[in-house]
């Protein structure tokens, strides 16, 4: 009798295997094949020692996940890796899509992570805490248009806002653009925390705000947090009160 | 000679010990004293054994962290707890603040964890995947005028939407308040789930729609999140498109 196949979706965190739930650890030791972008595949290489490996690089991700597809349903157990939360801007949403079009039946569980944001604010202090937006910046796939339009109804929501996909070799602009944007809404002393690697091997951290933001390195692997009208900088942390009276 | 004391602000994730990190874990296991309310001390008691505990009801937070601070000023390692992910609608603001106020200069390390919307969306399908807004619906600590302004902004901008809070015994209007704002901008078929208790016992899935979501319990264990205009519901999951042709 042929075993029944499963595909887990696995989130491993912001990187540092420090930041990996037991859920993620477990899916990816059941699991007899691992999938995934050869960066993530690094990060968990103590974890998935003897297994095999597919790896691809970063553009091939529908390729991934097809493969992945086919490989569970002729009965694999298999594990596709996302960095952070595999349904932020992840694999977790192709993977349905596919599968559904496809019309293979097999069991696909997501197992959440630490999105990039939440492991960014970590270490810049409580810069969310109250309601908030994610924006990713990157028009490859969703019109620019529609991103600039997020951007000012969140600012003017007065959301804490975080941005992924900031920035990359080739698309340099759209950060500049958010920043003004933003500031249309926000004084320029508004903090902004900007972390490269964030709970990585080379993460750095700046806290600075919109008036200066863009003298910062900004990157691909960079997550920035905006604060909303009350955010403020205690003791070199970035904190956004709830509005608790103490 | 005094130990250098250090106060641990631990998301412990949506519950089920599966869904700690390994960080959250450790940082538990080198605390000496753990601080929190008294449900997530239970949800972590098997990690937690032979510790000095110290539970305080729901109402209690800032008496926690006053408390928390105070010990590990004293030189004491303590452990703050919080659902999720501290710095989301939990203890990490208020610790900095309070440590500022009191001049406290101590150590303060934020762990980060699972969020309750990303523990929902992952058995919900992939229903965040793309731009995305958290709202708390709860109007104890912000103007609720502030609430309605950010929903409306919200669905305005088409983001996949996360609600926090959506009711309480005695907090029922704002929920109702919240759908028909987003029934201005969306369809009434619009994709809903809705998630009691998510990776915790007793967990409860329901897939509706704005049309229909009312019917189904909502209470202070739940989190709801509302699809953009490009949702869909494929073979029983709640799935955003990020947009990639394949
Ligand atoms: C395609 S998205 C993937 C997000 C991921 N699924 C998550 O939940 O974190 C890639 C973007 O996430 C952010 N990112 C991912 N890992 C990061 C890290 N360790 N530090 C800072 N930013 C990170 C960057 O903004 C990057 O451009
Ligand atoms: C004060 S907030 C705390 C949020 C927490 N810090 C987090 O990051 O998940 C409480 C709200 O979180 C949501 N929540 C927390 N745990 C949950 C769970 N296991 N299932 C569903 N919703 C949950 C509910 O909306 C609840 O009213």
């Amino acid at each position: 009798m042929k075993q029944e196949g499963i595909l887990y979706v696995v989130g491993i965190g912001p990187g540092n295997l420090e930041h990996l739930t037991q859920a993620a650890k477990n899916a990816l030791e059941s699991a007899d094949i691992i999938i995934g972008y050869t960066t993530y595949i690094f990060l968990i290489k103590d974890i998935i020692m003897g297994k095999k490996v597919i790896q691809s690089p970063m553009k091939g991700e529908t390729d991934r996940c097809k493969k992945a597809l086919e490989l569970a349903h002729k009965g694999e157990k298999v594990a596709i890796v996302s960095s952070g939360d595999a349904g932020i801007y992840g694999m977790a949403g192709i993977v349905y899509e596919i599968a559904q079009r496809e019309e293979m039946n097999l069991k696909i569980e997501v197992i959440p992570g630490v999105t990039a944001a939440f492991a960014a604010a970590a270490v810049l202090g409580a810069p969310i805490m109250h309601d908030f937006a994610v924006i990713s910046l990157s028009d490859l796939m969703t019109d620019w248009n529609l991103i600039q339009k997020r951007l000012e109804l969140a600012a003017k929501a007065d959301f804490v806002i975080c941005l992924y996909n900031p920035k990359s070799q080739k698309r340099v602009k759209q950060i500049q653009i958010a920043r003004e944007i933003l500031m249309q809404f926000r004084t320029l002393q508004t903090p902004v925390g900007i972390v490269k690697n964030a709970q990585r091997e080379n993460q750095e951290i700046f806290l600075t705000n919109l008036q200066e933001m863009l003298n910062y390195p900004i990157d691909m692997f960079t997550t920035i947090i905006i604060g909303n009208s009350h955010t403020k900088i205690l003791n070199g942390k970035i904190v956004t009160p709830r509005g608790y009276q103490f």
